[in-house]
């Protein structure tokens, strides 16, 4: 037996218990090369413990609903920032944790122009481009260690339809 | 008086002396969710002193051609990657230094899914999406100081065509 999942417009507001939506909103921070370029300045928080930053691509296949969800993770040791390539809409499934358990189970669509910026430790579903293959700039931790962790819902999640 | 700048194809091997070319090549390092995503892991040399990697986003106007180069500008405190979000070729000048000034001045133009990380000093030009304006994710050092240093050619280059 599964559980329906409802999906919402990622934004930041929402997000924010969770990480941070990396989007053009505004006026940028500065104008820089004579005014023919906005900086919209430090938009994630990165943080990792030892390790350092660094920059890989993800080449994810393209998933279809309805989707199953029936694993989370996290990484204890850095956050993680997904940048979209093509701009491919993405699927981002995050929940809250219960000493070790992910609870509240929430699911957000991104839009064309949004990356994401995971918190540390924060529990999300797989990358989950939806309907085409995605491409993906990721900004995480690169050092030792698994900076993994896994969790398997006895009843999983599923995400019928999107919005 | 300008000097006329050939473009040539950006690829890792030519630009290895200036920075990194972000971009899917051959097999992924390994295989996440379940098979159905491929990492290439930490393809980009982030190199910041004092201060911290981050991300921002940079909204620059659209370039044509002929395209006047008549600064270039460097950032001795940390190197500098750009990773386009609309698939949009641009334009990159890079130079070598001798003494405090940019000499050898040369010019790459993207293909789609190549992105790019200026390492440290690096004199290069400004960020140039060609034919129509651009968005990119920028990982760069966040921190004091200025950062900065511009050189004004007496000579300019010119770029007219991209063959």
């Amino acid at each position: 037996m599964s559980r329906n999942l409802a999906v919402r417009p990622m934004s930041a507001a929402i997000f924010a218990a969770y990480g941070d939506v990396i989007e053009v909103v505004g006026d940028p921070t500065k104008l820089i090369n004579q005014g023919k370029c906005g900086r919209y300045h430090d938009l994630a928080q990165l943080d990792f413990d030892d390790g350092r930053a660094g920059i890989s691509l993800f080449d994810a296949q393209a998933r279809t609903l309805p989707h199953l969800v029936d694993m989370v993770e996290r990484h204890p040791q850095g956050s993680q920032a997904f940048i979209p390539l093509n701009g491919v809409p993405f699927l981002v499934v995050v929940a809250d944790d219960a000493e070790g358990m992910p609870v509240n189970v929430q699911a957000f669509i991104t839009s064309p122009g949004q990356s994401i910026n995971l918190h540390r430790g924060v529990w999300h579903g797989v990358l989950c481009p939806i309907g085409a293959p995605g491409q993906f700039a990721v900004v995480d931790r690169i050092g030792d260690g698994a900076n993994l962790e896994e969790y398997w819902f006895g009843a999983p999640y599923v995400v019928e339809t999107i919005g």
